[in-house]
């Protein structure tokens, strides 16, 4: 049952069996976007426990004062209900076969076919086709071929616009304007209800009875937040009826609608659904899956060549690039990537670290364009950077946990989940105290800057970044008794465990950042003076660098045990260590919260995912291997992985350390995380940055990619059931191809425009 | 399939089969309540198409600027999802036999019996039973029984309160807490987001295996806006499972709940819920039966004798006082009662002339307590009518054509349902235009008074109300050329035409109203001279009063033609007569705003519903039997009975001319208003006023009776079918049970505390 991989090619994803229980996954796992909208994969067909999601990046609104600020569900443009002789359409009731769902990775088309007998016995055939358009960001086509099977029908459709979808309950919007034009286009208007953007939404319907285009009677209905339209139509046995539905969105946020009042992007909008009529829904699919084509296939092109099971591998890889297409806002550097993408509603569309640290290096690599707008975001949300630093009583840029629209500063929610032994919801602090943030940004603007080679963004956003991250450190560190400065009362990445002193990941990384900032105050000031006198007024730097050389003289980093371990904060060692088996073989996350509160959780030698590993990833060279062996010993040990962040950061970290089976079963996971057999783990949405840790674990970890002292290094490992690799890296500027065999590693300069500099297996290589 | 009338006994609304499309007619048939709160019956198990409504009287709340105030559905405490051995319990899935689901009017308790083979093939016996306690207000129990048939089952339960409904799209509340004590009582806190009500709902589950009481592990859990705890059991083959859930809602809009503030509230519903606990579902359900034994088929007993076919009339009539029960608010005189009751969001549960037209007889003569409340709240709300008619330049009280809250003011929408020809919504003029109302609820106070003889309430509020509204009328009536006044666009009636001059149903009323005024001014300046000083120093009687006597005198009242009809309005009769058949055949109501917009509808001569009819009927003896007569047959052939209120009216007037047949057949057709065939109907809610005029149908129809000059009369014309009809009225306080065969009326004064004076079949009697 459910998604049959045995059967997945290279480019589809398909499921066989249609099984009520799992609606939820397959809506997450076969959304459909173009960072500009995503869309859930709910049916046509309504079903108990379906989640319907249209959502629109950067459209953010906070319900309540109580509540944060999340992306709103729009109105849903999917739901098309038919009756056959009046018999409601769904596949609960009477009997089906033949179904069959595919998501096409390479086309982003999602097409679902099925052999209906309704319950009063008449037969019909229903192909469902979907596309969102990868060229046109506003556009979604659906497309309905129904076949009468050896019996005449009656068949009722009705299909509109619906606005009583909410997130979870909470309501978003108010209603603005809902109408017909000419009995033939549908209009509604909404808006949000704090943020106040306008929504359009429009949709028309065309009809082909045996192939020729046909008009008929339409019933107009206008509802409360609902505006739909009934069509009824008779067929013989064999005859074959398409419903075409073409729809646009389009917001008053949008780049494209600048300016416009609510009348005239209802007009413009209008128009251009009147355009997209005229294009028709196959011409739209086949001009996206040009899109597609030419945007990552040809682009980033990957291969693996290897075993039977390495099939999958390809697809998993090719999946994790469809996935970081479709929640890529590349057209705004005004938005991000929330945690679900824009598959759902989980995290309520906020980005984290998750940019930085797992998904921003495929970006880097492939589209530095993309990449460089993702760290745009974080410095036009610079403002509420300084505010969350103020509130705090700090100086700087103190960046949120969660970061919704640019001036919304922290997002994180308060509470969540249930606490077992008080029966209260469980206080959130990652908001308040999770401050790794502020160095990760930094982190990821540096790497972009380094690896693109993008001198205009360093100048323009990333020395400011940099700097201004590290003035926030400078006023975070605290004296302690000892002499050295200590970071107090922090959650690292590891969430399981709260208000640690000194955890490592957050204060050698506040370390680099200082450093980082002492570097390019020096390398400014002598070879960038306009620059430096323009930062230097903004941000007081020759004041903030005594204070940073002061700061990462003597800010405490914690350091190996004898036995070689890193420990991960003050507290972690001392806890009490227990079996964690019963939790590792749980077919879902967290379920050691349902036997320990926080509160108790704290002191037990459990992590939610790897802490110190990332450190170990992230500077590389930083640490002795004996320290990462006898830490990875460690931790692995301790560790639950109640992250989706934590198994790709263990498999680069295993092929690093030539432990190729770990790093080959730690990927294989990694790449399940979605795709795989837990039926509820992706109901809120798809987990954004393990597609970014699949890639991660192929390019990083088998193909060895990593940049090093600001210079590209290619130290391949490939799996033993692979027996070729193939990916490009875009590196300042130039094009390479890498093929990596068992015996070889093939790099090609496809651009040419320079050389590259490279390192090689430990061969100082020129392409 | 549906409802089965031949199986209905005296007491019992049931269905026998289960069918999804049809969901909606039966959660609101089915509901249940008591006049604080109202539950629809959604099933425990989840549905798609099913609207789950649990709505607290009174608690009204404004979405935002452009909706108006509406009940909010409160959070669900009525889902229960079962498992069987991993399949979610559904009659959607799997197979069922002997399904049965049944309302017993007489105890209020709802029941659901079922035999259900999963698809897996596993085999339950399961029993759903539900009750709303009529004695303790805030009180909810449920209680299901599972049996395993013949195999061991694995049971799993999952019970909560969840907040994430809405009303269609719309979300009033904001969450305020959630959690669990001691791992057993849930607690859910919301708030409305304008009117700032709180409500707490608390429940706890109890369970029972083979009868004997067991401890289930809980497995609790907190998500957005949803409460909930799952419980795992296994049962061996016959072994019997039964699941209490009581439950409480209250809010701090409740009387009891004066001066406590929310953390006080939650404290005292916490208390109640473990008193309630300790009674248990069958204690609750036995306590509640006995309430409405005594409160309702004691005291206003009703009987029907006849053939077959008058079961099904006596049904209806013990049907009408249920619901006439579930949704009073006889706990309190700051609300009213919704045109759908507390049985769905139609309407938003706003009150309008229903209520005084239509309900208040049934009150007036079964329990004058609680009609004295229905009309304290219009005396409550005379803030809102004060200032409606200051924003319309108007004086006086002119009552909402919509009434919500207190202080609310004008709460009908202004917009609705689509103009076919413009694509747009239409736009509601009733409540700026639709002003009989205010004369209505003068008619309401004054026969209020009369019948009753509740001299108490004249003197606070009805004297009051009447002058009140008299003062409205004074400043609204318009000179004309012709030296008579007039009353220009207005909306009567009948909704079908807008903006007409001269309504005979508001002329005619105003000037009812400024009569009466002007009588109650001259009565109380001779026989209660301190009333009198003190309504004058409020009223400005002294002046209004020569307003009253000039506008009365020269109202305009429009006059029969020479055939004797009397024209609705100066338009009506010069509009295009067209061929209604059609429309008059349709199986759902409105039909003709799928052929002609309003503006079109208001050159044809076509009726939504009764409009002079209702004049003659509320002033039985201004017109004479040729007018009547020359007026039915004229309006009936153009009337389509589009509102609910239309058929009564005609069954009465029918009954009076002595048409026994028609009167007979529209009163057959105003009991199926909900309980017939169509199903779509009652999807928003049953027709709140409907069931007074089923009443009327019976004792203003076929019983006779009739206050005519502030004196009784029974003139009755029992059906053909029927050999006896019993029934009972308080009159001045004393209670007379009435019974009337073929050749006799026998009226016994069952209190005997005064004689009462009145006409039996033109015979002056004392009793």
């Amino acid at each position: 049952m459910g998604m049959n991989y045995e059967k997945i090619n290279e480019w589809i994803l398909a499921e066989d069996c249609f099984e009520p229980a799992w609606l939820g996954k397959c809506e997450a796992v076969m959304a459909q976007g173009n960072g500009y909208l995503g869309l859930r994969a709910a049916a046509e067909e309504r079903y108990v426990g379906e989640t319907r999601n249209l959502l629109i990046n950067g459209t953010f609104n906070k319900f309540d004062a109580d509540e944060v600020t999340e992306l709103p569900n729009a109105a849903d443009v999917t739901a098309i209900e038919l009756w056959i002789d009046g018999q409601r359409f769904n596949l609960v009731e009477g009997s089906h076969e033949g179904y069959r769902r595919e998501l096409n990775i390479k086309t982003g088309e999602l097409i679902r076919t099925v052999h209906w007998t309704a319950p009063n016995g008449k037969k019909v055939k229903i192909i469902f086709q979907r596309i969102v358009s990868l060229k046109r960001l506003h556009d979604i086509g659906l497309k309905i071929t129904v076949e009468a099977e050896g019996n005449p029908i009656k068949l009722k459709i009705r299909s509109g616009i619906d606005a009583r979808v909410s997130n979870t309950g909470s309501q978003h919007f108010s209603e603005v304007e809902k109408r017909f034009y000419d009995k033939k286009y549908l209009q509604f208007v909404e808006r949000t209800t704090q943020s106040k953007i306008d929504f359009v939404l429009n949709a028309v319907h065309s009809f082909e009875k045996n192939g020729k285009q046909v008009l008929l009677g339409t019933d107009v209905n206008i509802e409360r937040r609902y505006l739909y339209a009934d069509y009824n139509v008779e067929l013989e046995a064999e005859e074959t009826f398409v419903i075409e539905k073409l729809v646009n969105v389009q917001t008053t946020r949008d780049f494209d609608a600048a300016g416009l009042n609510t009348d005239e992007l209802q007009k413009k909008s209008l128009e251009d659904l009147k355009a997209l009529e005229n294009i028709g829904y196959d011409d739209l699919m086949e001009e996206s899956a040009l899109e597609w084509q030419k945007e990552i296939w040809d682009n980033a092109p990957v291969m693996i060549k290897g075993d039977k099971e390495s099939e999958f591998d390809l697809f998993a890889l090719r999946y994790a690039q469809y996935q970081m297409r479709i929640f890529l806002p590349k057209h705004d550097n005004r938005m991000n990537i929330g945690a679900k993408g824009l598959s759902g509603e989980g995290y309520r569309g906020h980005c984290f670290w998750d940019t930085e640290i797992f998904l921003l290096p495929y970006y880097m690599f492939t589209d530095p364009d993309a990449a460089r707008k993702l760290e745009e975001y974080r410095y036009l949300s610079l403002p509420g950077a300084h505010r969350k630093a103020k509130e705090n009583g700090y100086k700087g840029a103190m960046f949120p946990w969660e970061s919704a629209w640019l001036d919304d500063g922290e997002t994180c929610p308060l509470y969540m989940d249930v606490d077992i032994v008080t029966g209260k919801p469980i206080k959130v602090w990652s908001g308040i105290i999770e401050q790794h943030i502020s160095a990760d940004v930094a982190f990821g603007a540096w790497q972009y800057g380094i690896i693109t080679g993008d001198t205009d963004f360093m100048e323009k956003y990333g020395y400011e970044l940099i700097m201004d991250t590290a003035i926030f450190w400078g006023s975070r560190l605290e004296p302690g008794d000892d002499g050295r400065y200590h970071i107090n009362d922090v959650v690292g990445p590891d969430e399981y465990h709260e208000h640690v002193n000194d955890n490592a990941f957050t204060n050698y990384m506040a370390a680099w950042n200082l450093g980082k900032a002492i570097e390019y105050y020096e390398m400014l000031k002598n070879d960038k003076p306009e620059l430096f006198a323009c930062l230097n007024q903004k941000l007081n730097l020759d004041e903030n660098y005594l204070i940073w050389k002061d700061s990462v003289e003597r800010i405490f980093l914690p350091q190996p045990t004898e036995e070689g371990i890193l420990p991960m904060d003050d507290r972690f060692m001392k806890g009490q260590y227990i079996d964690l088996t019963k939790y590792k073989q749980q077919d879902f996350v967290g379920g050691i919260m349902k036997d320990y509160n926080l509160d108790q959780i704290q002191n037990i030698q459990v992590c939610k995912q790897a802490d110190c590993l990332v450190l170990f990833y992230l500077m590389e060279e930083r640490f002795s291997p004996e320290v990462k062996r006898a830490s990875w010993d460690y931790y692995v040990e301790r560790t639950l992985h109640d992250s989706s962040l934590s198994l790709s950061t263990h498999s680069v970290q295993a092929a690093d350390m030539g432990d190729d089976e770990m790093a080959y079963d730690l990927f294989r996971k990694a790449a399940t995380i979605d795709l795989g057999p837990y039926m509820g783990t992706s109901n809120a949405g798809i987990h954004a940055a393990s597609f970014g840790g699949v890639w991660q674990c192929v390019v990083y970890g088998f193909g060895g990619v990593r940049m090093l002292n600001g210079k590209l290094r290619i130290n391949p490992r490939l799996p033993k059931n692979w027996d070729e690799l193939t990916f490009t890296l875009y590196w300042k500027g130039e094009k390479l191809s890498v093929t990596v065999t068992k015996d070889k590693v093939d790099v090609q300069n496809q651009t040419g425009n320079r050389k590259v500099d490279l390192s090689v297996n430990g061969e100082e290589l020129k392409v």
